[in-house]
């Protein structure tokens, strides 16, 4: 049995062990995640052992990326579970530091993206990849790995983060791994356990109006007659729509090239819980349809 | 004759370079400028060189600091006569990044700071201290030294660069050195250059201004009455008072705290040329005046 990790709350002691670890010659891989840990963050975390020497994994429910009203006091906390699952994976460290060490007193500094961050997502939760990016940019600064890894279930807030990055210059490598889907599709998400039982059968809904969309693409269906499926199938199933699109995989704008494909992105309601899902359209000829 | 100082233009190299000098036990300080340089750098350069072994200094004109309207165009770039006075001091590398590489293609993100960047040049010029912190942000990334020197002389400017540095977690010392100033008390500045010979007659007025609300601060004066005479002064040498006043040194807040002193702020206009000054007031007894 592997041995458990370390659990470590403090920023520099943090920094300081993971340059020791580099300075030693290690590799070291970086899974951030707000913990509630399910299938979907062990298959990063096993993505950053099969890369890395060592692994780090945060555990920070990050305030500043809930908005008024949103899931923040309710969302699930269940870190003996967490650690007991990231010490099945050998994880060396689990990073989980309080609010103060990651917002110290007086904290004014918000790190703020535009691009990729302004529609969806963004435009329905305002600030939330303000504070995606500024925590995301703190942690970074903690964990000076060689490479992070994040899940494409948050298709935009992959982008975000590799465009902060890229623009402020942080020195590490962003790996994105596939979304895990449970085997009716529904998408491994820590909020899935907010679901009813009526809404647990509806959810596979988003994914299943995603593999039609794939579908249609497929065959050569105009994007708004694929939307418009979307849309179709996810109200039969009584799903509030915040948004279904397709546009272009890495700046989201409407205008897409069908030769380089492009993502389509659903976010909805099923009762009290908010749910979002993506799924990548490969190229395709382009043409007259 | 000490060697000339190694230009360098790429991010990656020149934290290769900076990030091998700590690995080989060398201590790195860091000083950056917008160029133009004058004897405050020099000042600040020669207290970077007492404390390390290696020292950078980073010239560069942030786009992204000045508002529509300002001086850009037309700040001095005096690269070689720069150059030469950075040789006579021994530093090691002059980070020389062109603007793509400090924003590249796309460039979404901002670093944005509340608190102290609010009011004063903050409010004068709205985006000046976005500019400012995600330059510094950057060159930090780039430049990963130990340390890192700044002027007093932009008092607000220090205390926006410290409070992203605290807030961000970026692992670098920030040391404030004080204002260097002309025989007749003008606070140096590159923008100095660009006072016409009468203006630059009446120019010291600012740092007379400020001698005087120091000895009113000494013999006991209220605040205001302070204010009120280093706005006379000011007014009566024609100066365009963007604003005089005393606050906190730390926050910038109205209210102070006597016993802890404070710091007398000026900005006006001369001419076509803003200047701004300040001067910290040493604790004194609270009481009824």
């Amino acid at each position: 049995m592997p041995a458990a990790p370390l659990v470590v709350a403090d920023p520099a002691t943090m920094r300081a062990a993971v340059l020791a670890a580099r300075v030693a010659g290690r590799r070291v891989g970086f899974v951030p995640t707000m913990g509630a840990l399910h299938e979907g963050h062990a298959s990063l975390v096993a993505a950053a052992a099969a890369d890395s020497a060592d692994v780090v994994v945060s555990v920070f429910v990050n305030p500043t990326q809930f908005g008024p009203g949103e899931d923040f006091d309710r969302y699930p906390r269940t870190f003996a579970a967490d650690c007991d699952l990231l010490a099945a994976h050998g994880v060396r460290w689990v990073y989980a530091p309080a609010a103060a060490a990651v917002y110290p007193p007086g904290d004014a500094t918000r790190v703020v993206v535009g691009g990729p961050a302004l529609g969806f997502e963004g435009a329905i939760r305002p600030g939330h990849f303000s504070g995606v990016a500024t925590v995301v940019c703190r942690l970074f600064l903690a964990v000076p790995a060689d490479v992070a890894y994040f899940g494409a279930k948050d298709w935009q807030q992959t982008l975000v983060v590799r465009r902060m990055v890229a623009d402020l210059g942080l020195p590490i490598e962003i790996v994105v791994r596939p979304t895990v889907r449970e085997a009716d599709g529904l998408a491994l998400s820590s909020r899935n356990r907010y679901l009813s039982a009526a809404d647990r059968g509806r959810a596979p809904v988003l994914a299943a109006s995603l593999a039609a969309a794939a579908s249609l693409w497929e065959a050569g269906a105009a994007p708004a007659d694929i939307v418009a499926a979307m849309r179709a199938r996810l109200a039969a199933a009584d799903v509030a729509i915040d948004y279904a699109a397709i546009v272009d995989p890495e700046s989201l704008a409407a205008e897409i090239d069908e030769t380089v494909g492009a993502v389509a992105l659903v976010a909805g309601r099923l009762g009290t819980t908010r749910l979002i899902d993506n799924r990548l359209l490969p190229p395709r000829q382009a043409g007259p349809r």
